[in-house]
Parts: C-alpha cells; structure tokens; sequence
C-alpha cells in the first residue's frame, strides 16, 4: 500500500445541506458532482467527498448503526498565523457549524480550535509552529 | 477557509497496536512521533495521525460518547488498477485489519473493496478509472 490518501468521503444526511456549508466556506465542488448523489471537492492532491450516509455505509457493507456522538477521526486544516484560526471559526460558525472549542492556545505551542459541520464531522484549525506549511498549502512534517 | 486538508487524525484504542498496523501496511511513521503519545505519517501533502481516542475527544472539547459502529467517515486509497485493490486488502487482512467488502466491481464502472483498521476505521480501496491519479500519487479530478 502507498503511503497516501486519494479522498475522505464524509457520510452526510442531507447533501445539498452539506454541500452549502462547505461552499459558505469557501470551497467549490467540483463538476464531477452529481446532485443529490455526491459531491466532490478537489483539494490539494486528494479529494473531499460528500455522500449520503446511509448509502455510504452500504457501500463498505456495514450496518449504518445509530451514530452520533464522538466519531473517533478529526480533519484538521493548518494555517499560517494564529489570526487565520479565529477568522475560520467565526466563518463556520457563520455557516452553520457549531464551534466545539473556540481559538486558544494549545499546550504543544500553537494555536488551534475546532468546530464541527452540519453532521458533526470534526474540524480542528491550528497554527503549528512546528509543522511547515508550503507555497501550495501541503503541509510538511520535520524530518 | 482555503480548500485543503492537513492532516486526518484517527482516534485509537492501542497506538502501539495501530502504529504496527499501519506499518505492516508499508507505511513508515515521521521522526516526530512521539512513543505512547502521538504517531505521524505523511501522506502526500498532508499527514495521517494516530492519537489517543479519549484525549482527541478531549482535544475537541466533546464526550468521548461510546462510539463504535459506523463512523460516517471512510478514507480511501485510489490505486492503478484492480489487481492493486485484491493485494491491498490481502495485506490489510494479513497485518490485522477486517475485511468488510472484499474486491469486485463497483456500479459506477471500478473495482473497489474496504478493510476496516484495528479500531474499525473504514479505508476504500478503488480503482477508478474515472478519476486521474499522477505520477507523484496525487488524485485529480476531472473537470
């Protein structure tokens, strides 16, 4: 197996909702969207996915059990200064998200918050001062 | 919000037992890890993380609620062809993850399967012949 990610594919109830949400944010779907099927998003050199979720657990062949709750994964987006983290939390909320964890200080020496989406799928923004961020947005680990 | 992901983190039981896992997988964690605490791997542009379920919980300012089920969440790996779907789940199944759908075709025109890690976190494995996969592994979607 490579060592990478091609898409995250987030299971939504209601997809033009999500969908709207992620363009208040800012981003644009890609037209390889189908409507009330899915929707993708290009981003960097993978994609995020949005899929209804009762479909999306068929498709991995699993029961689509009660959910809810704390989901176990966090998407997280790194930025270049500590006002970024703010800014993007006030836009989510704005949007329709709830923030979980407002802008502040993290114990590790940066700056971060979390909010989550309409379906409660986590977002963690954090200014980390150890983790370089490129030209192109990727992000790059130290050695 | 620019239009990227970071990095994704997996919240686990066992880091240990997912940091084996994911390098029987072939994938090799950064020198940032840290033992017992936090485990790092880049993927591609972004990185995958591996951290404590209950402190990412905690992280995020939610309830660590019981979890387990369907997460409403998959990761996916896009391969270059259908025999590299088969071998990836062999390997999944032999390193200690769960087969939930082995390889066939998928309806929109792939091949696809999906393994679930040690702590039930859904990976796709597809070929889709639909969507571009670059020289350096990067997903592109069509216009």
């Amino acid at each position: 197996m490579e060592q990478r990610l091609s898409l995250v594919t987030l299971g939504v109830a209601d997809l033009a909702r999500s969908r709207r949400f992620y363009e208040r944010m800012g981003w644009a779907a890609s037209g390889t969207s189908v409507d009330g099927v899915v929707c993708f998003f290009q981003a960097g050199g993978m994609a995020l996915a949005l899929y209804g979720r009762a479909a999306q657990a068929a498709d991995a062949g699993i029961e689509p059990a009660e959910g809810g709750g704390f989901e176990g994964i966090a998407l997280a987006q790194n930025v270049r200064d500590k006002e970024a983290v703010d800014a993007i939390l006030g836009e989510a909320a704005s949007a329709g998200g709830r923030i979980l964890r407002p802008g502040g200080p993290a114990e590790w020496g940066g700056y971060v918050g979390y909010f989550a989406d309409p379906d409660g799928h986590l977002w963690e923004i954090a200014w980390n001062p150890h983790f370089a961020i490129l030209a192109d947005g990727s992000l790059k680990l130290p050695r």
